[in-house]
């Protein structure tokens, strides 16, 4: 079976890894004639939305799926009417609009910080005083890594947050003083067939995500998939999607979801009985879907800007290091290490060794 | 860094497919244009003993290693004298000859069967009459899957056996009617760091391994530990070694050795903390080894000849797919299933849907 992926950069790299042995063959589409996952498959130099790239990614593939949610709409829409595109466009478009996607959870009855779209310095000043401050202000559309956002702590931020980011669609959220920041990784087969990975718990450092820890029996694990299910059942959601919530006091909130494998769920690789990536490439070409059991107890520590030597991370007990073999750059994810430890408290020396080396 | 591995078959390619996570590059020497590694690296299409091909491969690799012990001794020796090789010539040697091999075991005063080296059919009948019937008579060189041997089972098959495999150098063993074959995988590092997996219960079909079972915590760990242990520091071993020994009562047999990762040691890719082809290659890289532990009741089934559909194989609990995407040939082994599970019931529920797709 061929597989196209939009991107090629370390998630379509990593699903290349988890397909090869299940001999599936890849075909990536990404601008940049260094993508790290070039050379896993066949490498369609080109933008997102150059049509005979996109022909050509079409042609070559049985399913095509993607490694970020900011596709050109149109390409995907291209793409879904020459072969099959999973997960859906129709999924790819909440999720790219924090408003949409809110607006889709609140539908469902799923508790969220509150919310209200921004078009205008008005809008924004109605919403800061109906929501109160502190209050975050996001673009719509295209924000990740914490980017595209801004704090509005007093009132006078708010034309300063309006000069910033005013003149696309906006949406104001209230700020949540959250104790921390979960993220729960399901996986729903072309049959429906739904599947839970225990949750983790993450750590970001300037907005982009440091340390995730696998949480196995966690005390929310089953609301958190109640509210997954919630969201996959609806879109009628094929793949891998992650959704990620604020818990504050008893308050769980569902902040956002990433329609494909994510950053946290790095940790599956070696620490769950079939990982993210091998789930999402079973989802989406109909295979059946296996176990999402953690097999150790186990956490992730994404390397930025540099990757440190080989031999010092695997000197750390329980480490195994993935080097995505991207050109360093400041603040650039290069690659991560995951702890795999019999039990907590040797995960804990463990990352204690791990995390100076981040 | 730069890995060559002379063999670009599966065993080359699950080595490549461990390493790519840790930025290793490799190449591969392989006759055979359609090597199933070679799209993980760069292929070099030639003769084992090309040395214009060997000169590439070594001027290509930081260091060379092997996927299979019948490398002509004199590839060994022109590589090891313009590159690493790990595991040493030295060992490979020794490997390759079955008188050598038991006679090293001897040495180290590690239970064999009897054995005698035959060169002649009066040597062979006076084997015969010290060891006794039955006996296997073996060629002591390019013997694998049960290849250039015969069972003697009384006086009239002396002179057949000879007449068969006379005229090259042969050993005569007593045969051993064991309980159970096992194998022991253990790892040693080039600082004599040395680690060992549970040992894995081989079933062989016809000479070949059809099934592996991991055997965490099995009554003779300690003893086959102990046996491979005097092999490795006997010969300065540096990467993967594998030792299979057969359990006759309260006898352990030392059989063989094999110096290099091992089909019975496939189950550690998905089911143990590091795996064998990790393993070997922090090894012979000079990394820190890992940890060996089991992560789950685990075993290994091989697919011969055929490899069934992927939707069949992963409909079983636990089970995860390999195949290797090879050519299909009668008796070629194309793919194996690795069955993780929580406890031992279900991994036999799942061995009894999985054994009838083999």
């Amino acid at each position: 079976m061929n597989v196209g992926i939009v991107g090629g950069g370390q998630l379509a790299r990593m699903l290349a890894l988890a397909g090869l042995p299940l001999k599936l063959r890849f075909t990536f589409l990404d601008p940049a004639p260094d993508a790290c996952a070039a050379s896993l498959g066949t490498h369609l130099v080109g933008a997102f939305d150059d049509v005979a790239m996109l022909q050509r990614l079409a042609e070559a593939s049985d399913v095509v799926t993607y490694e970020f949610e900011n596709v050109p709409e149109a390409a995907i829409a291209y793409l879904a009417g020459h072969t099959a595109v999973h997960p859906a466009a129709s999924a790819l478009a909440i999720a790219r609009d924090r408003w949409r996607e809110k607006s889709l959870f609140r539908e469902l009855g799923l508790p969220t910080a509150e919310f209200m779209a921004v078009d205008s310095l008005q809008h924004l000043q109605r919403a800061v005083s109906e929501i109160g401050l502190p209050a975050v202000l996001k673009t719509r559309t295209l924000g990740y890594d914490g980017k595209g956002q801004m704090l509005l702590r007093q009132p006078s931020d708010v034309e300063t947050a309006w000069r910033r980011l005013g003149g696309v669609p906006l949406i104001l959220e209230s700020y949540v003083r959250f104790e921390r920041e979960v993220s729960i990784i399901a996986v729903r087969g072309r049959d429906g067939d739904l599947r839970f990975y225990p949750l983790a718990e993450n750590e970001h450092v300037d907005g982009i995500l440091r340390l995730s820890r696998c949480r196995p029996e966690d005390a929310v694990q089953a609301r958190a998939e109640r509210y997954a299910r919630a969201v996959l059942e609806e879109l009628d959601y094929v793949g891998v999607l992650t959704l990620e919530l604020f818990q504050a006091g008893d308050a769980l909130l569902v902040n956002e979801m990433a329609p494909r494998i994510h950053n946290s769920g790095h940790w599956t690789i070696e620490g769950a009985a079939v990982s993210q990536f091998e789930h999402h490439l079973r989802a989406i070409l109909g295979l059946p879907l296996g176990d999402t059991r953690a097999l150790a107890h186990t956490a992730m520590v994404n390397f930025l800007g540099a990757v440190p030597p080989a031999a010092r991370v695997l000197a750390v007990p329980g480490a195994r290091l993935h080097d995505y073999g991207k050109r360093p750059q400041p603040g650039r994810k290069l690659g991560h290490a995951t702890v795999l430890a019999a039990d907590e408290g040797r995960l804990a020396a463990s990352l204690t060794q791990l995390m100076p080396l981040a």
